[in-house]
């Protein structure tokens, strides 16, 4: 049986994959008292008093919603929300088994960004973080930027910022292995979605040379004018020397090509004119844009991809578990770039001199002691840029 | 330390009285990909070709929301969608607890009728069920209304119908136990909030005499008009004599008086004029309309309550996980009068001969069997009237 039937005889036998338990057992009056009326009244009343004791006196503390409208899920496209669920149950499931964090999925049935926004602003006090998912662009950008000024928990959109993260941690590792300084990279990203600019925007955070977004048109340069906003923008902030051409044009002498594109869209001959050791992150699921094999045989010193079965997965599974957990220790306000950065920089230092390799440039994925290193750094990085409600890091 | 005290105390130890665990365990690649990428797209491509498999390849067939705007929070009113949450999680708990149901609070920070319809109805895929709690009247009619309107799954304020179905319940027993019969019953409820009319449409789908409904103003009757229209549509419904006068008038050779109204309401004179083997249900929260020794002093035969310190508590923890368990047991598109119905004969058959005494005219809160009795009533009653998608009633 394929991994296809398997989940979905798993999934009839799962009947869901998240459940939601009471943390306090329930057997007689005096228990009943205590968690509903009458006592409960009490910490109503104070929470009215203060609002921020929701976080000690309900789950919020730990609490995030995993939200999707289900027009980008994984790589099915616009399926619906109600299709899209299993990807959130799969996606709470995966921020408690490893990082502790509850999370609870919720679809929106609508596509209209005005609902979409309202609807989630209206339930956000439930909460202590937003996980925004699989949503299209450029919808998603709108979307997240009107909450984060709406809202005063964290709004995060994992397919872009989590990507992001990952992506740094990668590039970051694959530097100490090959002897590469960051701010001397040439970096060419293919692909100007939404997960493509939120890279280059990160890396450019980060401190990196050299950035050309590239798309089907060619390189993104600021002397032309593009109809998607997002691109002016991104075209403003990268591609110093205002290189024209397709691909392959831009892909001679850099020293990183980062696909989040299409299968097959990188050849050898393109990965055989870049500069010295260079790295090939192909991570076009599941077909990525060059399989690792032909990269290396081109010459690619360290390959990168999203699959599992090959080494060097960059996976946000290292990432948003940890990147929430940080946010809530300290009931932060926001994830910002402060944050993101102190995200990448402990999944990249998680891997020591030791284990760093060509082959092994960021963390095992089911170490459990990733998130958690994310977290500490997350949380003092939000202490720090004065986004926490939190002074201590209690991490 | 008095209950309000020690329930403020243990909320700080508990932390949340819910939380959202993982059904499955992901402790390596394999069961990543089972639970997640790449096989979760098989669930979701199945789910897009049946929308119903979402019942099976998700929580969705035993997950209730437990919804609030805040504005009518236990006696609290207006306390704020925040501030209200501890008793949503209290609420979610009891789901748990009583009937293996799962329920997550969700508050609405909104008064904007509007607002709370397109919120919910936004997010309703993701649920079962809709639990509709603590929302002021008159607003919680139109939401619930429009809400019923709107989905296919079922809406429920807890607050009108789960305490309708209870005192129901309560009132059928009473009838066995002072051997009256309920057709022939004269009741007066004082009180014509959202509880009191919901008890009164509730009784007249049991088949219940004559009702005459009280407020503060008097008897409600047809020949007169009233700015809240919701009580024109009561007084249609209700007072065949058209009995005009206060509480004291309407009393008089009643049968049963249903209090939700305020303490200290009923006298014990009036209790002397109403009719032989009179029932008192002086639900008034925390201090009921009469405190039941005064009421038996009066001549009550039975006395009820809604606290838990005195004998025969009318509690709607007998009803909702129950009512709930039953609708999501046949994926049931509503609840309507007839499982409402059902889960009130449920309720009150749960009672046997043997136990019934005026003491005890409602099961006991605790007992774990009443959840599960109720809940197969109310999944036959869905399939009998129709509005089930499964055919055969599985508890």
């Amino acid at each position: 049986m394929d991994i296809m039937q398997a989940s979905l005889e798993k999934h009839r036998e799962w009947g869901g994959k998240i459940e939601v338990v009471s943390r306090t057992s329930i057997q007689d009056r005096q228990a009943l008292s205590l968690a509903y009326t009458p006592g409960v009244a009490q910490p109503c009343l104070e929470i009215q008093k203060d609002p921020e004791l929701s976080y000690t006196l309900t789950r919020r503390h730990n609490l995030v919603a995993v939200i999707t409208d289900g027009t980008a899920v994984l790589g099915l496209g616009d399926i619906g929300p109600l299709a899209g669920m299993p990807v959130m149950e799969g996606k709470c499931a995966l921020f408690k088994e490893f990082a502790d964090v509850d999370a609870f999925p919720l679809c929106v049935n609508s596509k209209d960004t005005d609902e979409i926004v309202n609807t989630i602003a209206n339930i956000a006090l439930s909460f202590g973080g937003i996980n925004l998912e699989d949503i299209a662009a450029p919808r998603c950008f709108e979307i997240e930027a009107r909450l984060k000024e709406k809202l005063d928990i964290p709004v995060f959109h994992d397919d872009q910022h989590g990507t992001a993260i990952v992506v740094g941690a990668a590039l970051l590792n694959a530097c100490r292995a090959a002897g590469k300084k960051p701010e001397e990279l040439e970096i060419v990203i293919n692909g100007a979605g939404s997960a493509g600019i939120a890279i280059a925007k990160h890396l450019l955070h980060i401190g990196v040379g050299n950035i050309v977004m590239v798309d089907l048109c060619g390189a993104l340069a600021r002397d032309e004018h593009y109809e998607n906003p997002a691109h002016n923008e991104i075209a403003a902030m990268t591609n110093k020397n205002c290189l024209h051409g397709k691909l392959a044009d831009a892909v001679k002498g850099a020293d990183v090509f980062i696909g989040v594109s299409r299968p097959g869209l990188l050849t050898q001959e393109m990965i055989k004119t870049m500069h010295e050791k260079p790295f090939v992150f192909a991570m076009a699921n599941p077909t990525p844009e060059i399989m690792p094999d032909l990269a290396r045989e081109a010459g690619a010193y360290i390959v990168g991809t999203g699959r599992s079965d090959f080494l060097n997965q960059i996976n946000n599974v290292v990432a948003f578990p940890g990147v929430f957990k940080g946010a809530l220790a300290v009931r932060a306000r926001d994830i910002n770039e402060a944050m993101k950065v102190a995200a990448t920089k402990a999944i990249a230092g998680y891997v020591t001199d030791d284990q760093l390799s060509t082959d092994f440039i960021l963390p095992d994925a089911f170490d459990r002691g990733v998130a958690l290193a994310v977290a500490k750094a997350v949380a003092q990085a939000a202490i720090d840029s004065g986004v926490a409600r939190l002074t201590v890091n209690p991490l």
